[in-house]
């Protein structure tokens, strides 16, 4: 384990240890809620929003969860910079920045599904260096960047390796809404699926993660904040995939988001979301 | 507990331990090919075939998991007939056949996800008297009939109760496919979710787990299979829960199902599923 890098403040084992603390405090904020009959939910749109976009829920969890993170951050590494879903952005002096999802899928958790996550990235000023996907209630964490590749989960520890080039025709895609954004977006998407062997939807961060464990082609999504994408881009370029946006371009600002889990994919796809205006 | 029941050809307690019984050794069976790198995908449909039936995936696991479980009640129930997905229809004396889907959602599964499931149903002429859904990975197990409704899981035990009347618009609906099915069918779902406040895809047989478990308020599928429903309609009537065809008739049989957590989502959804030729 390399424990000094020059782009970072601190040793790299600190890094790591330091989001491990904060999903194990994530996970012990959040269970006590899910599939619990006293979770209210608030809706943080405003009253005439349409479509999908009418509802964009928060629940007690988020909050509980995000407030938890941050509270190992201040006794741990009160220097770094923080960017929550919740709680925004607070400024560091390290050189780092913590970008937080407490729940990346909170519709999947209201449902009860067993795919939403917690989301923790490690950015320096290039990008991000190491994150998380943690999924509480199955057990499963995936981590990536500064040296690892891995994940725990209910069958033991296995290394990260997404799948190598495939085509197409026999590949897995995945987005969570099937309208994926506005209506050029959704087509854009659809005409990549038609080409699969299959097309599954509703997982959330999670379908990164099995891109990251070689499961799973392509996830392309559309409108994501940087808390949503930040951890899968650490978790999948260590496990040998690329994400990038609908242009080929970098992705942690989120927006239009295309990752894969090679090189073939990744072009199969750009050949068609690239022409998206 | 129960111990006799005038329309079954032994105690209860025989039939539900077989089952329990079942489920273990399709556990075993099957999680070794769970996101393995040897798992082989074979195609059950015809050269030629459009769209999302163009490939009815079945592996290794599959069969497996029906054979072991077949293995099972040749040892503790052979008097017992047999429906199952993968080796079809054999008879039986006492008047029980167990319906079985080794894995309800092979998609999901070759994908990664964790939302597939095993079935496991028991009939006598009437209808299902006992299921049982079971998530190997998760480790999560539901079970309804025969006195039992109840699930255990990474957090232990609980009793299953499908929430209550709740209107559309703070309902939670789901399906599997966004299509659904024919085009009518997929339009029909559509209405009925355009009226929900989330509107969630892609789980399988875990969807009806979740209406057990008071999470989900609506499950709107077609072109089903007997086996895909009928260890689902004993879960979730032990819940509380209903499931219907889209005319409110028996379910049993597959085709257009609904299952509702309770009466006002029930009438809710049929008043628009009803009227699809």
């Amino acid at each position: 384990m390399t424990s000094f890098r020059p782009d970072l403040p601190c040793p790299a084992d600190d890094i790591i240890q330091t989001a491990h603390v904060m999903a194990d405090a994530a996970r012990a904020a959040i269970l006590p809620w899910f599939r619990c009959d006293d979770l209210t939910t608030d809706n943080k749109r405003a009253p005439g929003a349409l479509g999908e976009d009418r509802f964009d829920p928060v629940t007690a969890a988020d909050r509980a969860a995000e407030r938890a993170m941050r509270e190992v951050l201040a006794r741990l590494r009160p220097d770094d910079g923080i960017f929550g879903e919740e709680f925004g952005a607070s400024g560091g002096t390290s050189g780092l920045t913590w970008i937080l999802d407490p729940i990346d899928g909170t519709r999947g958790f209201i449902a009860g599904t067993p795919t939403w996550g917690v989301l923790i990235a490690v950015s320096n000023a290039q990008g991000p260096v190491y994150g998380i996907i943690d999924q509480p209630y199955i057990g499963e964490r995936f981590e990536g960047g500064l040296g690892r590749a891995g994940m725990t989960g209910p069958t033991g520890p296995r290394t990260l390796r997404s799948c190598g080039d495939r085509s197409l025709d026999v590949a897995t895609v995945m987005t969570t809404f099937p309208a994926v954004g506005t209506p050029v977006e959704g087509a854009a998407f659809a005409d990549v699926a038609k080409h699969a062997r299959i097309v599954r939807y509703g997982c959330d961060c999670y379908a990164y993660a099995l891109i990251a464990m070689g499961q799973v082609d392509l996830v392309i999504e559309a409108g994501l904040n940087a808390y949503d994408i930040c951890a899968p881009i650490a978790v999948i370029e260590a496990a040998g995939g690329i994400v990038t946006d609908w242009q080929g371009g970098p992705a942690a600002a989120g927006g239009r988001i295309v990752a894969a889990a090679a090189r073939m994919q990744h072009d199969a796809a750009l050949a068609i979301l690239s022409k998206v205006p």
